[in-house]
C-alpha cells in the first residue's frame, strides 16, 4: 500500500516530574516506540518561576536539546492554567468565584478568572518569557495555549472583578442603558437600571434572572475566554514563528464559544477519554448503555467530537491527549477492553486527525493523578497501553488517512444555542447538546459521516451537503436566512430552531424567524415533556418525547408525518423540512432514512456498536460492540482492505467501496 | 334558565409592557371577549417611579379611562413585589438572606425581608401615592396587596436585620429571658441564654437546632408577613374606600398564616396553575400519576385550594390568575387538553369563586416569562386559551353558580401545624400537608364536599357539620377542648392531633392534650415508618405506613378497629374518633365510609378522576379522566340539567338530586 | 449456675433537667429496676456556670449523694460538648467551619473546633473545677470526657484558627517546606509552597486537591482531637484517681484514629442504636435489608462495633448509650421489635461488656430530642424499654459473662486508610469501611467470633490468630512486614492493601508493597468497576465488583482462584494470600470457607440474621430475623443451658459445645 500521508503519534511528556537521569532512557523508548513528538511545559510555571522574577528555563533547554537529539518534536505549552501560590498571593481576586458566590481556591488547576487584567498580565509575562527563550528551537513545532480551558467549571466566574468588566461590557454594546433596558425587556419585574453600574451578575437571584441578562454573561464570558487565549496566541505568533498553534478542548465543554477559538488557532485538538466520559454523562447515557459499553465507551462519542473539532480551526485538527488506560478521575475507572486503545487513535485518523497523542507518558506514582494510568507504569515496566500504541505507530506508517474528507452529510452546532437552552430549557428533559447527539448517533446508525459547521460556516457551505441538520439553532441570522432560501440542499430544521431574536425573545411573527417566503411552519406554541410522557406518531412507529412543539404550515407546506392527535409532526416547503419535536430513535430512524431517501443518499444499516467514516471510495470500520461482525453483510459492493472480513470487537477495518458513495 | 347571580371573569394585564397604541384593541377584544375586569399594576414600580421620588402615573391615569371607557373594572396592584434597583441600592439590608447564610441579589422578584422597617416605610409611601391619584377612579373596584407572598421561598429570612427583630419580638413575647429559657427548655444542650441579644437564628447550628427556637422564629416571620400586608390595607382603606382588598395567594405555600392575613382582606384570592403545581409538587403526586394526569391537573388539588380559601376571609374568594396554557416555570410545561382551560374556571366557579382571572391578556415575548401562555399569543392571534375562556364568559351567564354554600364535612386547617411538623417530621415521610390532602382526596372519592375551619373558627363552628377531621393539629386550646366535649359533630382526631402544648413540648400527661373526660386515648408512643414499611389492618384491608402510634383506650373508648399486631387504630369514645397512624388509602376509604356511615352521611363512589362540588340539592360534576363518565351511573336520583349525561373527558355538568343532601 | 462475673447495668441520667423533687423517686425507681450505675453531667455547662465564673456545682453535689445514699455508682462527664453562649460570644472563632466555609453556629451541641487554644483553656477549666469538687466522691466511679467526638461531621474543620494550626503542625512534621513540596509531590500543577504560611485548606480547590494534602490534614485533626481529650484526662487522672476514664464513642465514625484516643482511656465505651444506624446508613444497607430488618436492626452493626471498640482501649469497653426503643434522629424512627431491647443489651455482654447503660432514664418532654425514647415516659409510666430492661438485671445476675476471651480470626482495622480512601475512593462504590463489614459479616455467616487489631497490634499479635484479614490496609510498615515474613496465621491480604506510602504514593516498585521474598502479588493497574458491572469468577460461584486488580504472581505464589478472562483473583505464597478485588457474598463466603479450611478454623453455617460469639466452649447466640431457629441444627455438638432450643425471634440462647473450638 501507497503511503501518502500519515498521521503523527504523540505521548505526553512531564519531564519536570522525574529525574533527569531517567530523561535519556525516556527519549529512547519513545523513538523505539515510534513517538514522533511530546508534549511538554504544560503545569511547569512553578518550575519555570519558583519565585516571582526567578526564571529557570535549562531544564526545558536541556530537554528540548536532548528530544531534538532523538528526532523527537515538541509541542510546548503555556503553564498558565495553574499559576504558582506566590502569584495568587499578589492578587487574590484574580481567583474566580463560583455561582455560588464563594471563591475558590489555590491547590488544584484553573483557579483563574479569565476577566482579571491582572493575570492577564502575568500570562502575557510568563508567555513571552518561555517562547523567547525557546520558541524558535528546532524541536519545537507547536504551542498549545493554556490547558482545557472550561474543564471543572471554570468558564463562568461571579466574583466583583467579573461583575465590573461585564459593565464595561455591556457599556461598549449598548452604548446607552436605556438600550440595555429595551433589549432585556426590563419593564417585566421592574428591573430597570439608570446607569451601567446597577447591573449585577445573574447568580444570586431569588428566581430566576432574566434571559437576556443571562445570554449577555454568556457572551461576555465566551470574549474573556477569546481575548484570553489571543492574548498568547499573538505573542507566540510574534517569537515562535512558524509554529502552529493549537489548544486542547476537552468533551462536551460549551460555556465558551470553540469556533471564535478555534479561528485564532491553527490547529484545534481535544483530549479524549472514552471510557472517563462515558461513565461520567449520565444524563446522556442510561445505566444500560453505559454497562453496555463500560469497556469500549460510547460508539458515537469520540466521533462527535472528532467532527466537531475538525470544524472549528476550519479542518486541522489532533487529539492532544489519549486515554491510555484507566483513568483517575471519572465516577468509576474502568480498564478498557483489549484493543481499544489502539482503536481510539485509528478511529480518530478516520476521521482526519494529524496526530494523536497519548496522556501520559509514564504514570505519575504522587499526587492527583497518579492512579492515571500512562504507557509506561511508574516502576518504568510497560503498561497496556504501551503495546497498543505500538500497533498505532506501525499501522499510521502503512495506510493513507484521510485528513480534510467531506462527509455525508452536515449538522449545524451552535455554542450561543447550547447558553439559551441551558438558560431556558423550559423543560427538565430538554438539551441542546442531546439532541444534537440524538441526532448525530441516527445519522451514523445509518452509516453516514457527518460534518459540523458553525451558523455562519453552514451559511455559505450549506450547498456542499445533500443534507444539513439545523436543530434548535436559537437564532437565524440573515445570511442563514438567505443561505435557506436559496439552498438545494435537503436541510431539517427544528425543533427549537430560529424560535428567538439576538436578544432572546419570542419573534413579533412567532418562530421560526425566517421569512415568510421560506418558511415551512408556524409555531404557535410549545410544550415540554415530563420523562415518560410521549405523543404517539400517527401513521409510522415511534413518538416525540421530551419537546413538542404545534405547528400550522405556511405557503404551501406539506404535512409529512402527524401524530396521533392529528397535529403536524414533520412539514415540509421547498428544500426545508421542520421537525416539530424531539423525536425518539425509531421515528428518528425513519425521518432521517426517508430524508437521505429524498436527497438521494444511500444509507447502511450499522450494527450495534458498529461504526463507519468514509473517505472518498475508502469506509473506515470500528467495532465498539463486543460481538464479532461480518463486514461483508454491511453492503453489496465491499472489499476489505484492511483488517479481517470477520471484525473482531476493538477491531478496526478499511473497506473499499465498489463506486465513491 | 334563571339567572341570580354570576361569576365575573377577569384577566391580568401589563399595559407597561406595551405599547400604549395597542391598548384600544386590548379593551375592545377584552370586551367582546366578555371580560369584566383587569388586574394590572403589578410589579410595575419601576415605571411608575423610575427614579427616587419621579413619580409617573399618567400611564396608569390613561389606562384607567380608557378601561373604564369599555365598562371593564379595575383590580389595582401595590407593586411592592418588585423594588426597583436604585432602591434596594438605598437600604441593601432590605435583601432577604436564605438559610443558606447568604444574601439574595436583585434581578428577579420578592427581593426583601418583611421584618425590614426601611422597605416598610418605603412600601407605605408608594402604596400611598397610587391610592391617593388612583384610588376613587371610578374603574378601579379592588386592591391588590403586593404578589404571592412567600412564592420562591421568600417568607423567613435569615438576615442581621431578621435576628434584630426576631429578638425584639422574643423580649416582647417572653418579657424575661428566664421565661424564654423555659418555654424552650434551654438547659437541654446548655442552650441558656442571659439576654435576649444573645438568642442566636436557628439556621446555622451544627445539629437541630431547638424546635421551639424554630417554631418561634416561624411565628415572628408570619407576623412579619401580616404587618406588612396590614400597611397596605390600611392606606387602602384609607385612601380608596369602599374598595374590596385582596391579596393572591399561591398553592402550598405554609410559611406564614394564611388565616391571620386573610382576616385583613375583604376577598382571598389564589393563583391555581393545576399542570404547574402536578408537576412541581413531586412528593406529593408519584410518577404515575403525573404522568395519568398529565394534561388535566391532579383532580384534587385545586379543589383543595379553592375550600380552602374560601376559608381564609370568610367566604369570598377568587383565582386571580388562572392558568391559560402551557407556563414557564414548572420542570416541564406541558399543554392542557383540550377543554381544561375552561374546567378549570367553572370548577371554581363551583366551589364558590366570585371571580376568575386568567393569566396573563396577551403572552409577553420578552424577560423571565416569555414561555408563559396568555388569551392572546405574543402576534396578537387567539392562543387556544381563548376560545375556552369565551366559552367560559358564556356559561357564567347562564348558569347559577353558589357562592358560600356549606359542604358536608370540614377539615381543620392549621398552619402553625404545618411549621411544627416541619420542623420536627421524626420520620422523613411525614409531611402536615400530605396528611391533610390524603384525607381531602378521600373525602371527596366519595362525592362528598368539603369546608375547611381553622382551629379557631372549629371551635366555633364544628356543630355545622355532621363530621370533622382534625388531622395533625398539634395543639388544642382551651376553646376546641370545650367545642370538643359538646360537640354533637363525629370528630375524627389524630394522628399526631393535640400531640404537643403550645411551648412544642409533649404534654406532661402525654398526647393528646385534652381533657380526661373526653379524651378517646393515651398515645404512650408513636413510629414513624420508612417508605414501605407497612402496618397491616385486622379484619380490614389495607395499612398504616408512615406513621403510627401506640395507643391505649381512655375511659369508655371502644376500639373500632385494630392493626394486625392487636394495637388499636381505631378508637372511638362518644363523639370523638382517634386514627393510631396515616392509613393507606384503601383502609382510609374503609374508615370515611363507616364514619359516614355513623354519623348519617351519604357518599357516592366517585369513578377515577371525576369530583362533585354540592350546593344544595345541585351537584356541579367535573371531569378530569381521560373516560367518558356515565352520571346517571353515579346515584340513583339524579338528573342532568347542565351537560350531558355521558360526561367527556374534561366535561362539565351540572346535576340535581331528588332531595337536598 | 455459678455467677463468676457479671456485666454493670447502667443509665443515662439527667437531673438538672428535671424538678429536684424527682430525684429521690428516680433513684428508688432505678434501684429498684436493677440499675447499678448513672451516667450525669453531659451538656451541663449551663447550668454549672450560668455566667462567666459563677460555678453552681450545688445541684451536682446533692445528686452525687442521694444516688450514693441509694448505692448507685456515678459516671461524670465533662460538659465540654455544649459551651454556653455567653462562652462562644467572648471568642467567636471557637465555632468550627464546614467544608463549605460556612461557620456553624450556636444553638445545638459540638459548635467548636478541636484546634482552638482559647476552647482548649476554657475545657480545662471547667473539667478541673467540677474534677476537684466532685472527684473524689466515693460515689464517682468514672468520668466520660466530652460527648460523641466527631457526631454530626464535626471532626475536620476549616476556619482560619484551624489553618493556623496546621501550618504549625506541617512546619513541626516537615521541618522545611522543601521536603513538604517533596512529600506530596507539589511539582505537580505547580503547587509547591515557598513557606509553610502559604499552606492552605484542602477544602475550597477548583477540583481536587493533592491527596497527601488531605491526609495530612486528616492527620493534623486526629492529632487535634487526641490533645483535646488528653488534657481532660490528665486533669482527671489527677484529680480523680482511681476513676476509670471513658469516651463514648459513636458508629462508623472513622474522622479520626480511635486506636490512639482509646489509647489515653481506661475504657472505650460506644452508643449503640441498632434501628437508628440501620435506617441511617443508607450506603451500607439496601431498601429491602433495611425493610427486612427494620424492627430489630443489623445483625452485623452492633457487633462489628463491640469487637471494634474492644480493641481501642485494650480490652476494656462499655456500651455508653443503648437505644431504649424509637429514637429522633434517624429519617425515620421505628419502634424495636419485643425483646430487642433486651437483646442488644445481651449481645454487648456476650461480646464483652463491662457494661450497658440506656439512653436515657426519662424521656425529656422539651426541646431537641424530646421524640427519643427513656426507660420512662415524660409522664413517669414505664416505657417498652423499661420491662426489658428489668430483664436484663435480672440475667447479668444469673450468667457467667466473657469479658477478654479472644476470636477466631481476627481483622485489621485501620483510621488512616479509612481517610486514604476516602480521599481517593477511585470509583464512586470504594468505601473502606464497606468493605471490612463486608469481610466481618463473612466471616460472622460462618459462625466465626472476630477480633480486629489496629496494624501495630497486628504485627505483634497476629500469631494468636489462625487467620488474620488485612483488607485495604493503604501502607505496611516496617514492624507489619516483618510480622508477616514470619507468621504462622493463615493472612488474607488486599485488594488495596499496602497500595501506597505514607506520603500517600505509589510504590515505586508498584503494590502491594512488601518485601519481595514474601510479596505474593504484584498489581499493575487497578480498575473501579460501575454498580452492576461485574468480573464473574472462573470455576467457582460469584463474581467481583466494585474493584478489581490486575496482578500476577510473584516468586513461587500460587494461583487459588482466577477470573472468567483469567486474571488471578487469589493468590498464595506460604501464609499469604492476596485478593485481587471486591468479592460478592457469594465468592467472599466460598473464599473464606476455604481459608478456614487450610487454616483449620471450623465453621458454622448461620441461619438469616442469627449470629453466634464464642467464649471458649460456650456459644452466646442472638437471634435478629423473623423466624424461630432450631438451635440443635447448627451443629451436631451442642447443647443449650440457657434459653430454648427453638430461638424465637429476638431470643437470646447460650450454648455449650462439647469440646472448645
Amino acid at each position: 500500500m501507497d503511503t501518502v500521508t500519515r498521521g503523527q503519534l504523540g505521548v505526553c511528556y512531564f519531564p519536570e516530574h522525574w529525574d533527569a537521569a531517567d530523561w535519556p532512557s525516556d527519549a529512547e523508548e519513545m523513538r523505539a516506540l515510534g513517538i514522533d513528538f511530546v508534549r511538554i511545559g504544560e503545569f511547569s510555571w512553578g518550575v519555570t518561576e519558583p519565585d516571582p522574577g526567578t526564571i529557570n528555563l535549562d531544564w526545558l533547554q536541556d530537554i528540548l536539546d536532548l528530544l531534538h537529539s532523538h528526532d523527537i518534536k515538541v509541542v510546548l505549552c503555556t503553564p498558565t492554567a495553574t499559576p504558582p501560590k506566590w502569584l495568587v498571593d499578589t492578587m487574590p481576586d484574580m481567583l474566580a468565584t463560583g455561582r455560588d458566590g464563594r471563591q475558590r481556591g489555590f491547590g488544584s488547576r484553573r483557579h483563574y478568572s479569565f476577566a482579571h487584567m491582572g493575570y492577564r498580565r502575568e500570562c502575557a509575562r510568563i508567555t513571552r518569557i518561555i517562547a523567547a527563550q525557546c520558541g524558535q528551537h528546532p524541536a519545537v513545532i507547536g504551542w498549545q495555549t493554556d490547558n482545557e480551558y472550561g474543564c471543572h467549571d471554570t468558564t463562568l466566574s461571579y466574583s466583583p472583578v467579573d461583575l465590573a468588566g461585564f459593565r464595561d461590557w455591556l457599556a461598549q454594546r449598548y452604548q446607552s442603558v436605556e438600550r440595555l433596558n429595551r433589549s432585556w425587556g426590563n419593564v417585566f419585574w421592574s428591573m430597570q437600571y439608570r446607569h451601567f453600574d446597577e447591573v449585577e451578575l445573574p447568580n444570586q437571584t431569588v428566581t430566576e434572572a432574566n434571559p437576556a441578562h443571562w445570554l449577555d454573561f454568556y457572551r461576555f464570558t465566551s470574549q474573556m475566554v477569546a481575548e484570553f487565549n489571543k492574548l498568547q496566541v499573538d505573542i507566540l505568533r510574534e517569537l515562535s514563528p512558524g509554529r502552529d498553534i493549537i489548544h486542547n478542548f476537552m468533551g462536551r465543554i460549551l460555556d465558551f464559544d470553540h469556533f471564535t477559538l478555534g479561528a485564532q488557532l491553527d490547529i484545534s485538538s481535544w483530549d479524549s477519554y472514552p471510557l472517563g466520559f462515558l461513565d461520567q454523562q449520565r444524563d446522556l447515557f442510561d445505566t444500560p448503555h453505559r454497562l453496555h459499553f463500560a469497556r469500549s465507551g460510547d460508539p458515537d462519542f469520540q466521533a462527535f467530537h472528532h467532527d466537531l473539532y475538525r470544524a472549528t480551526s476550519g479542518g486541522r485538527w489532533w487529539i492532544m491527549e489519549q486515554q491510555p488506560g484507566p483513568v483517575n478521575w471519572a465516577p468509576n475507572n474502568i480498564a478498557p477492553r483489549d484493543g481499544m486503545i489502539s482503536l481510539w487513535a485509528l478511529e480518530a485518523f478516520a476521521h482526519g486527525a494529524e496526530a494523536v497523542s497519548y496522556f501520559r507518558w509514564r504514570q505519575l506514582p504522587f499526587a492527583q493523578e497518579q492512579m492515571h494510568a500512562g504507557l509506561l507504569r511508574p516502576d518504568r515496566s510497560h503498561a497496556e497501553g504501551f503495546a497498543e500504541a505500538s500497533a498505532v505507530a506501525a499501522l499510521i506508517r502503512e495506510v493513507e488517512w484521510p485528513t480534510t474528507t467531506k462527509g455525508d452529510v452536515a449538522i449545524v452546532f451552535d455554542y450561543e444555542s447550547a447558553w439559551a437552552w441551558n438558560i431556558q430549557p423550559q423543560g427538565e428533559t430538554f438539551d441542546y447538546f442531546s439532541l444534537v447527539f440524538d441526532i448525530y448517533r441516527g445519522l451514523r446508525q445509518l452509516g453516514l459521516s457527518v460534518d459540523f459547521l458553525s451558523p455562519s460556516m453552514a451559511a455559505s457551505r450549506m450547498e456542499d451537503y445533500a443534507m444539513c441538520l439545523v436543530p434548535g439553532t436559537f437564532t437565524c441570522d440573515e445570511a442563514m436566512a438567505n443561505a435557506l432560501a436559496t439552498t438545494s440542499s435537503r436541510v431539517i430544521l427544528g425543533p427549537r430552531t430560529a424560535s428567538k431574536t439576538g436578544d432572546f425573545a419570542i419573534p413579533d411573527t412567532l418562530a421560526p424567524l425566517l421569512p415568510d417566503a421560506i418558511s415551512p411552519a408556524r409555531i404557535s406554541h410549545v410544550e415540554s415533556l415530563a420523562a415518560g410522557l410521549r405523543v404517539e406518531m400517527r401513521d409510522r412507529q415511534g413518538y416525540l418525547h421530551r419537546w413538542r412543539e404545534f405547528a400550522t404550515p405556511v405557503g404551501d407546506a406539506a404535512v409529512l408525518a402527524s401524530t396521533i392527535d392529528g397535529r403536524p409532526a414533520l412539514l415540509r416547503r421547498g428544500q426545508l423540512d421542520y421537525l416539530c419535536g424531539w423525536p425518539d430513535s425509531q421515528y428518528l430512524d425513519q425521518m432521517l432514512r426517508d430524508a437521505c431517501h429524498a436527497a438521494g443518499i444511500a444509507t447502511i444499516n450499522m450494527p450495534d456498536g458498529v461504526r463507519l467514516r468514509r473517505a472518498g471510495n475508502k469506509g473506515f470500520v470500528v467495532n465498539y460492540s463486543d460481538k464479532i461482525v461480518d463486514l461483508m453483510a454491511l453492503a453489496g459492493n465491499i472489499s476489505v482492505f484492511h483488517g479481517s472480513e470477520k471484525l473482531l470487537p476493538s477491531g478496526f477495518a478499511i473497506i473499499a467501496f465498489d463506486a465513491p458513495a
